[in-house]
C-alpha cells in the first residue's frame, strides 16, 4: 500500500443505497487508491451513508445524493453503477460520451446483441452501439480485454458462478456434446433491496423454491460467454432458487464428459492455481459453501464423480454481493487500472 | 370418525425421541384409531412425551421407556420404527416374527438386494431374507402391495420427493432415453437430532452446501423403484444440499423428453387428480414450495417447460418429516388396515 | 367428539387472508363443532384457501370473498374478525345490532374507556358504547364473563405473554410495590403480513432489535388488566423487541417481591396446575421457550431468583399466533358455547 | 499506513480456530503493525487458516500449532488467549513471567476477588496474584491503565453492552437508588463452537429463551465495574436470551431516574461524542440494532422514555465477536501500544 493520495482514483457510485451499492461502497471506502466523490441515491439523498449503514468513521465518504450525469461530470472519472437494468444504459451514455470510465453492475452491457437484450428484458437496448464496446468483466477470463476498457459489464452473480467451473472445461474441450443441467441456489439479497411481500421474513424463511422458469434472465449471458469461450454454442439448462439464507450463491452442474474426473479436476485445478479468488476445493477439502466465502471476492469450486462416468458435478461457491457484484466490479476496476487485483478485497499488496 | 374405542389398533413407536419420532407421535396422538401403547427411547428412558414435547394434554401418552422386542409383544400390534439403519432391521425382526406389522421408517426394507444394500451401507444387511418381503410404502403408487403387507418400508424424503414427479412419467413413457438428472434440498432436520458441529446453529446458519457426492445413499432406492415403475432400467444423477431452513424439501430435476411440455404437465395433472395429498401446480399456481407443505403430508408438483423443448424440469415438494417420513407412514398405515387415508394427516373423514 | 352434525355452528372469519386468519382458519377448519360458512379477504377474494394455503382437502371451506357485513347477517352466527384496529369495530356494530356473537382479535375492544384508546390509537372509539359490553377473552382469568358474552375482546398476543405469569401473582398480594419491568421478544409474524422494507427477510435476519418505546400500544392494556386484577392501580415499564424468528413470544419480567421465590413459584404452579394450555416448568424442567409451544395454544411459564431476594424473574413463551391470537379465539369461543375447552386445538374431547 | 515492517508487533494468538480465535485472525491478519506469528489450536493443528476459513492469500499466516507457552516464547511478545477460563490463566502465567504482554479474551481476569471468581467459575483462580494486576479492556473508559498493561483483561460481551450505557450515567450520578435491570439478547455465536444439541440448527432455529438464570456468570463482572465507575455499590438484575441469530447482542435496561430523559440522552451523547466506536442515537435515528454493528468494532446506543418519568430504557448493541470480543481486544492493542485505535478495525488510519 505505498500509494500516495495522488495515486488516488476519483470514482462514483451511483445507486449507491441498494444491498451492491452498499457492498461497493464498503469495499471502496478502505481502498487505498480511491477517492469516493460521489454517491447518488434517490431515496437516501442528504443522509450520510456512516449514519445510515453505521460505517466507521472514515471522514471521506460524502453524503447520498440525487443527481444526474451531467451534474458528475467534474467530480469523479470512474463511475460504478448500481441501478436497474435499462436505467443504467441511459445514465451511463453521457458519461461515457465525455470520456469517463464506466463499470456497471446492471445487466445492460453484458449481451452483445441488442436482440437478445430485447427479448430477455422486454424493452429496446437504450445504447445499442455500445454493446460491442463492453468489456466483460469476470476478470480471471478477460483480463487483457478489460486493461484498456472504457465501458466494464460486470457479470451477473449466477453466470459468475455458472462460468467460473464450465470456461476451463469448455476451453480445453473436455464438456462432450450434451445438456449442461444448472441448478442454483440464492440468499434472497440477490433480489435487491425491496419492499414486497414475497420478500418479506416470514414468506422466505423456511420456504424454499424454485423460480424464474422456464427461462431465467441470465441463461442468454452464460450461454453467450460459454459459447464465446467454448468456440462452439453452448446452451444450458438453468433452475434458479431462493433459499432462506440472506447472502450467497452455491452453482451445482451436471456436465457430460468423455474424460475421467480426475482430468476435470485437475483441468479446473490448474486452471485456478494461480487466481487469488478461486479456490479449488479437492475431495479432502469438502465442499465448496457459501459460508466459507461469504464477505469475500472469493469463490470456491469443487468437481465431483457423478453416479456414471459420462457425467460429472461441477460446484462453485460465492458471495452474490461479493465476487458476484461488488467484489468482482472492483476487482475489474484494479485490473483496469493496473492495481494489484487484491487491493482493497482483502489481500495484502 | 365414527370409529370407536373397539376399533382402536395397539400401536408402538420406536426410537421415538428423535425428530423423526416425535413427528410420528405428534400425528398418531390424534389419530381416531390408534392407541399408543408403547414408546421407547435410550436417552429418554423414564420421561414423558408430554412434558418434553410440551403436548397437549392427552391423557393417553405412555412415558418413553427403554425396551427391547421381546418386552413388547404384548403391547402392540403395529411397530412403527424410526431407528438407525442396521439397528431397525435387528429389531424388526423378532416382531415380525411373531406376526406383528413393522412400518419402517429406516432405509433397511427399502432395497430389495442385499448386495445392494451391503454396498450402499457397508455393512451386510441384518435380514436379507425379509427384503422380499417388504412392501415399499409410496403409497400412491403401492396401494395394492400395501393392504397386506406385514412389513412396509417407508421410502426416504428424497426418493419420495423425486419419484412422486418421474413415476406417472416413466410409466407411461414420456421421459425419453438421456440423462435424469436430480438437483435436491433439504431442511436440517433430515440429518436428525444430533450433537455434531456441522449441524449447529452457527455452521449452518447463512450457509448452502451441497454433499454426500457423488453417491448419495438414496440413488439406488431412486433407482430401483423408478426402474420397477418404468419397467426398464433407469439411472439417476442426484446432488442433495442442505440449506438453512429446519424442515422442507425440494427436487429440481431436469428430464429429456420428445414430447410437448403440456403433455408432460397433463400427465402429472391426470396421475395425481384424485390423489388428496398431491398437489399439481398449474403455470398460474406458481412454483412449489416447502413452506407451502410445511407441517402436512402434502406434497406439491409442478413441470415448466427448460432452454430448450428437449428437456422439462420437474419441481416436487414435500415436508421432509412429513410426506418425506412421519406423515407417509401414517398414510400407509391407515391404506394397510384399510381405514380413510386422511385419518390422523390433517384431512376430515 | 360425539357432536354430530346438528351440534354445528355457522361462522365466519373477516379478514382471513392475513397471519392471524390463516392460523384461525387452521384451527376453525378441523374443529367438529364448526361450520366454516364465511371467509372474507379484499385481497383474496374469489380464491380458495384451500389452493392458497395448500390446506388438506375439507370438501369445506367457501372461497375467499369481498363483503359487508350487510352481506354475512344470513351466513353465519358468530363471526371472527381478523381486521385492522379501527376497521374492526366499525365491522362489529352492524354484527352485533343484528344479535351476532363477535370475537374480535383486533384492540378494537380491549381497552374499557374510549379516551384511553384515542390516546393509544390516535383516532376516536368507533363504537364507544360497546366498550363496556365486551368480554375480555382471557379465558383463564375471565370464564365467567365470557359465558354469556356476545362480544369477546381477545388480548394482544404481548398482553397475554405479560398477564399470564402477573395475574396470579397479582391477584395473591405476591407482587410488592415497585417497579414490573417487562421486556418481550416477538417473532416477526406478530407485525403482519406486510409489503415493508423493514420487515423484509434480509433486513430482519441475523437483526435484533427493540422497538415501539417510550410506550408500545399494548401498554395500556396490560395496565388495565393487571389493575382489575390486582385491585389496585398498576403500572409496567415495557420494552418489546423483534428478533429473527416467524412465530414464538417470550415475556421477561422482573417483578419486586417480599416473598420468597418458592412461594412465587408455588403460586403460579398451583394457579394452573388444572389449566390445560397453561404450563408451569419447575427449575429442572429448564427454561419457557417459544419453540416448545410453536403451533399450539399453549403457553409455558416460570419464576426463577434474581440477584437479588426481593426481586424475581417471571417468563412466559406462546405462539403469538397460537395463544397470542387464533388458538386463544378459539379456546373464548369453546368456553362461550359451552363446549370442551380444547375442542379444535389439540386436546383430546 | 505508513509503518514500515520494522514497526510490526510480533504476536500469537492462542486457541485460534473457536468463533473468538477466527475473528482475531481475520483482524489481525490485516493490521499494519502486526505479524501472526503463531496461531495455536489443538483440533486443527497441522491445517492452515487460510485453508480452513477460506481466507484471502495473505502469505502471511503461519499453520495452526498445539504448542505449550514455553514453546512460544520466542515466537511472539504478545499473545492473545481465546482459551476456556481456568485454561487461559495457566497458559497466561509463563508467559507473563517471561515479560511477555498478555491480552486475555476469557473471564479469568476481569474479576478482581479470586473469592469471587471461585464462587462464580466454581474452582479456585489459577493465578490470584494476578487479578490486581490486569487492566480491564474496556478502552473507552480504561485508557490510562492499559497504556502500560501487561496483562489486559478483555471485558466479556455482556458485560461490555451493558456497561457502555450504564458507566457513563453512574460517573455523573444520574442514575437513582433503585433496581437495574437488564435483559440481553445473544446471537448463538456467544455461546462458541460446539457439538452440542441443544446448539444445533434444529433447536435452536424458531426458538426464543432465557438462560442462565437466576444468576448469569457476567453478573459479578458488571457488578464490580459498575460499582468502581459509580464509586458507590451498584448491583444489576441480569437475564440473558439466546435467540436465533448467528453474531448480534443486545441490552435493553431499565433505570431508575431522578433526572429528565433528555438528561439521560444528552449524557450519553456526550460522553461517547469523540469516541471512534460508540455511536448514540437520536430519536430520529431509529432504534440500535445488532445488524447495523455485525462484523464491526462498533456500538450503538439509545437512551429512551419509559412508561413513567422516574425510570429510563437504555439500549445499546454490539457485535458479540467484534466489540464483545475480538474487535475490543484488537482496540485494547492499538491502546496498550500507542497505536491509532482504529488501526486494522476498519477505521483509516
Amino acid at each position: 500500500m505505498a500509494n500516495g493520495r495522488s495515486d488516488k482514483i476519483a470514482c462514483a457510485i451511483i445507486g449507491a443505497s441498494g444491498y451492491t451499492g452498499e457492498e461497493l461502497v464498503r469495499i471502496l471506502a478502505h481502498h487505498p487508491n480511491v477517492d469516493i466523490k460521489a454517491l447518488t441515491s434517490r431515496q437516501s439523498a442528504g443522509l450520510s451513508p456512516e449514519v445510515t449503514w453505521n460505517l466507521y468513521p472514515q471522514g471521506n465518504l460524502p453524503d447520498f445524493e440525487d443527481l444526474e450525469p451531467t451534474d458528475l461530470l467534474d467530480r469523479a472519472d470512474v463511475f460504478f453503477l448500481a441501478l436497474p437494468h435499462g436505467v443504467s444504459a441511459q445514465f451511463g451514455v453521457p458519461l461515457l460520451d465525455a470520456g469517463k470510465t464506466v463499470i456497471d453492475l446492471s445487466a445492460d452491457f453484458r449481451l452483445n446483441r441488442a436482440d437478445v437484450y430485447e427479448q430477455t428484458y422486454g424493452q429496446p437496448h437504450p445504447a445499442p452501439a455500445l454493446l460491442e464496446q463492453a468489456a466483460y468483466g469476470l476478470v480471471e477470463w478477460n483480463r487483457e480485454a478489460l486493461r484498456n476498457a472504457s465501458l466494464i459489464a460486470c457479470p451477473g452473480c449466477y453466470p459468475t458462478s455458472a462460468q467460473l467451473p464450465l470456461i476451463p472445461l469448455l476451453r480445453e474441450g473436455l464438456i462432450a456434446e450434451g445438456d449442461i443441467i444448472i441448478s442454483a441456489l440464492s440468499g434472497v439479497s440477490g433480489a435487491g433491496k425491496k419492499a414486497d411481500l414475497f420478500y418479506s421474513f416470514c414468506e422466505r424463511a423456511e420456504c424454499l423454491t424454485a423460480y424464474g422458469l422456464p427461462q431465467h434472465r441470465h441463461v442468454p449471458e452464460i450461454e453467450q460467454e460459454c459459447s464465446r469461450q467454448a468456440g462452439r454454442p453452448v446452451r444450458v439448462h438453468f433452475a434458479p432458487h431462493l433459499v432462506p439464507s440472506v447472502r450467497g450463491m452455491l452453482s451445482t452442474i451436471s456436465v457430460p464428459i468423455e474424460v475421467s474426473i480426475e482430468v476435470i479436476q485437475n483441468c479446473l485445478r490448474n486452471a485456478y492455481e494461480k487466481e487469488p479468488f478461486v479456490r479449488y476445493l479437492n475431495d479432502a477439502a469438502g465442499f465448496p459453501t457459501s459460508g466459507a466465502v461469504a464477505g469475500s471476492n472469493l469463490a470456491q469450486l469443487a468437481a465431483r464423480a457423478s453416479s456414471t462416468p459420462d457425467r460429472a458435478w461441477l460446484l462453485c461457491s460465492i458471495d452474490n454481493l461479493g465476487k458476484g457484484a461488488g467484489g468482482q466490479a472492483v476487482q475489474a476496476f484494479n485490473c483496469r487500472f493496473g492495481l494489484p487485483e487484491g487491493l482493497g478485497l482483502g489481500a495484502r499488496s
